[in-house]
């Protein structure tokens, strides 16, 4: 028999659209069929030589488009006619306008973490809710702190009980290429609870009122950079939590004294690995900074690389919503394998979100 | 009946010497007999023009500093025979140096934050510890961050009970003149526990077991940010709290909203005051970021200017060490008034490290 | 005889308003009648503080500045009323708007360098064109780039005379307040010639065809840098070069190496002079960057400190276009000596913008 | 017949050796028998996926590389028996303790443009002299900034003839991963004539007294930037000079606003090409910053990215003190291909290097 490809098509061909664009057509059981967008600067380059067709999302812009020489397929229309998702990967604020479109011709809708969770009324982070989104029609994949965030605690949560959580985040002030944008030289707190923690909330409900966020931004671009206090059920060892670590998917866990001693230091190891845009869609985490207290607190610095993160989950929550693998871990490996970020020995067992969630889900049910 | 004022002496004219130097000169009740370097550039010009009697700390030096036009007036071992205290403020590790000599000539000493708390086996910190330090002969004054984190913990202990604290810390990369240090665009974690917590206890032993930081060093020179949680002993509101920091002395707590939304914009309002250096002192908290939640939790984001923050304590360990001034209030009180940071309202009552420490003090004799 | 006192009002109480405001109030031959704007947050305390009377300058505004607290005694209109002369500070294009105004009320008038030349058809730099401005009724000081580079090629032509100048300028990404502002770790060049050199044109128009300048913006917020070759008609040595400089007014020539290696270390000293927000309105030559070659070429780096710059020039065009003073020697001289910027021995002969200028004046009339 | 392939060390695994090493590894006529270092890091973990053969400099580092568990097959002694030529890349200073076991080896020895030139008493880059190194026992490939400016000056000295050069360089404070470097937020002047013009001297001999240069170093650390000022002999329009770099090899010129307005823009670029280490050895003009006035002078702007530019000159000294190939232009195109920097029209005619040069060997022969 054969199985048919799921048709993708990638709205918003920016930091995270064409990532996810290279991460779907990677899939052996998905098929990008376009991607669409108004801009006409070198981005499109790079479609066009992927050989992914291009759609024009605003007809003003098809001009400036193929002035600049990019060979435009057809409307936002035509490509969603033509598709089984979209993942919308547009500025915070566009999604909401495409809404009634993807509504009307029944294609299923992915977003952004930008994106309210009101928009879709469901959030999505493969470690906290993947059972509760098999055959969903819509739902947002959070953002790269909370997917970061998201699977962190429910790895220990599933595995010691956490009761309490606190995590002061260091945000980069924009993408690299966002040289717009500041501070230079200074830093910014968020003025307010900061929304991480409500967004965790909105992918793990366990953890209502047992969480907090504070955060400022700085003049960096390479990386957030967590600190992360949580109060446990059990009481593990380090070394306990070291090896749990070791053995989970999209979390690396090494020392720092090899050599990864920053960001930047770690941005080179994975530039010198070759790793196409020198990501990496894994939590980092240093392991010298992992201690744990006589009162059952865990405590650890890691590093999230904003860019790349979220996109495995992108990749998770088609197959969660088309019902191509109803088995977590099958589709992490799977994710995981083609984005070339497999990790020996670590798919064995299931995932807190395939566990709690598909009970919550049945008792719901 | 003429009272006889302090005599100072202030070795090591850096980020921090210069501004003891300034401060003590500033203080009716002390005198600031000279102060002491090996260094020949720019700095010594602004010793020179305040009057600043310049002695060599290191006769090998001699020649340099005279040669780049600076008046010597004697050697090190000369400044700290006409003085009762020395403040060292030399770089990390030469106090210890220089500690034989200090003995020997029976100078009472304060040294700083980069040195280790065995030096003197003692540490000061005036919210933490006044009472324990009246008469005492030699001491450290805690590091910026630590001198921060005293005030804010002291303060909040003392209204409303402390059961355990975790702050994270942002650290600037170095001094603003300290141009050889990065990192630039990268953040560093502190590989393993941050020194604060552990510091902390130094001043605040109370709080043995009860504490923890974590620590990352970034791209920015302004100063250092601390995300902070408090878990409290009893339950007052955000307004009660608000309120306690705002007749608190050497705590700022405002609106960032009012044009103060980061730290450069922070160090624009006292550029803009006619504060010497910009210097600022004073916690400041930014109240927005300050709540409560349901579990006695405290919230907040404070700013930390590393290069001003403990000079008030150094001049307060100085009257504490010469028995000048008993009541921790009215020294504060008196400090502040002459480094024009004097705050309505706020030198009523006592501190915790007036009265807490004077117990344990009692307890222990 | 009682003189009366030239009546001034700031309109834009930003980051060069704020600066005239207090330059003028300075002025023993001056008087800062009041300061418009439409902010409310915590730069008005300033003002306040300062009692400089502070005018609402779009009504709309006025609720919000008064709920922030600050006593406005009246509207721009009002203010014009009560003046001879306004300095419109306000952002680039709003003193366009303001024009109209300012014209009925026969209120002379001095817009910034962020404006275009033909708004005012006039543009002042006092090294330049002093002598132009005698008795006229609106003109442009000059940005702070082309204020500093008026100041290096003025001085130089004069002695030597000029046939080409080079200016490559490294930007400061926004002012230190300015957060939103990038870029963080990249250089952007602009994209053309810098405007610079025509810039200069319009107070040197003998430059005309001799002037090119490229530039580029990158991440840093303390000064603008330019790396200056400029060809002279006569060969001096080094060594007359430097004197020459070491006797002009608003000149710094000093080495680097006393400990002034970099601009950060150039503003710690002006923090340690005690400066007023650490201002430094004098170019600062680093006097090993400065050499001649056998080509006649002389070559330079100086720091352009982006703030305080012009503030000079805004108050000697105020007594220029009131014929408060027809030498611009004394004029320059009186101004830096209220300003504390004097400089021993600067003020002797005249300067290019005297002479020349008037000459050209002379002819033209 | 079998052709033996150049059989190739090189000493130093960091910035330079790493990519000198997959160069190497990269060409067909060339193969890598070792990477020598001391270092034990993370680093290694890329060679010995690579199988890039490791061997120890200094005996005394083997114990700490064999326990981070890297296989060491012979120490430096023991890889320069096994090769014809030795690319030191280790950091200045280091080449000239090695030196003399080089020479004892009797191997053919490229040192970096770190090294002083009267250590090799030749120096070389492809465009400035290829001609006059077919055969030479040693050299070094000068710097970044020099290699990048002899491609820029040599193909317009090719074409219009020279006869002034001015360049003002903007330096990155360090590499990515030297996050110990700043300065963070100022701008360091080079005090005194910047080492960039005497070295392109030693290149291109002809430009000797024609040359100078300034240089800042900065907050940044993607790239260097080249403001640059060239008086031609001839006058050539901006459409001839654009035209001219379009069809030259390892120059880019390419209009900014096509959304390559700065340097984290362009590193993007090459990050979405899938380069490796997003390396981009050309030299990228920024068109629209090329200007020609009509005193024959020639302006522009453009990137060296200091990581990556070097490089294939590296390979070029091989094949030219080997012999292996005479024609300049045809290395070049062997170079480029194997690089994947290949540029289509690019390689016809010849370089300066190979024509001037070849014919000032001729007559010093």
């Amino acid at each position: 028999m054969v199985k048919t490809k799921a048709r993708v098509g990638v709205v918003g061909y920016g930091i995270i659209g064409k990532r996810v664009a290279d991460a779907v057509a990677a899939q052996s059981d998905m098929k990008l069929i376009g991607v669409a967008d108004i801009i006409s600067d070198v981005r499109l380059r790079i479609a066009q030589e992927r050989n992914y067709p291009i759609y024009c999302s605003v007809p003003d812009f098809e001009p400036s488009m193929r002035e600049a020489g990019y060979e435009i397929v057809g409307y936002l229309e035509d490509l969603i006619k033509e598709i089984d998702v979209v993942v919308d990967c547009t500025p915070a604020g566009v999604p909401s306008k495409n809404f009634p479109l993807y509504r009307e011709a029944n294609v299923k809708l992915i977003v952004q973490g930008g994106e309210k969770h009101v928009l879709t009324n469901r959030s999505f982070s493969t470690f906290g809710n993947y059972a509760t989104h098999l055959g969903v029609d819509m739902t947002r994949v959070v953002s790269c702190n909370t997917t970061a965030l998201t699977r962190v605690i429910a790895t220990v949560a599933q595995e010691y009980g956490v009761s309490d959580v606190f995590v002061a985040l260091a945000r980069r002030a924009g993408d690299p290429t966002r040289t717009n944008r500041g501070p230079i030289n200074a830093i910014a707190p968020v003025l307010g609870v900061s929304h991480h923690g409500p967004d965790l909330e909105t992918v793990m409900p366990q953890l209502k009122d047992k969480i907090y966020s504070l955060a400022i931004a700085g003049s960096w671009t390479l990386s957030h950079v967590h600190m992360l206090k949580v109060t446990l059920d059990t009481t593990p060892s380090k070394e306990d939590v070291v090896d749990l670590f070791k053995r989970t998917p999209r979390i690396l866990i090494e020392l720092g004294k090899q050599g990864l001693y920053d960001s930047a230091q770690l941005v080179e190891y994975f530039r010198d690995l070759g790793r196409p845009r020198y990501d990496r869609p894994e939590v980092f985490i240093w392991e010298e900074t992992l201690s744990k207290d006589a009162r059952n607190n865990l405590y650890m610095i890691y590093d999230v690389h904003m860019e790349s993160i979220p996109i495995p989950e992108n990749i998770d929550a088609i197959r969660a919503m088309l019902e191509m693998e109803t088995d977590v871990m099958r589709c992490v490996e799977k994710t995981d394998k083609a984005l070339n970020i497999f990790k020996k020995g670590a798919y064995e067992g299931t995932l807190f979100g395939g566990v709690v969630a598909k009970e919550k889900v049945e008792v719901g049910a």
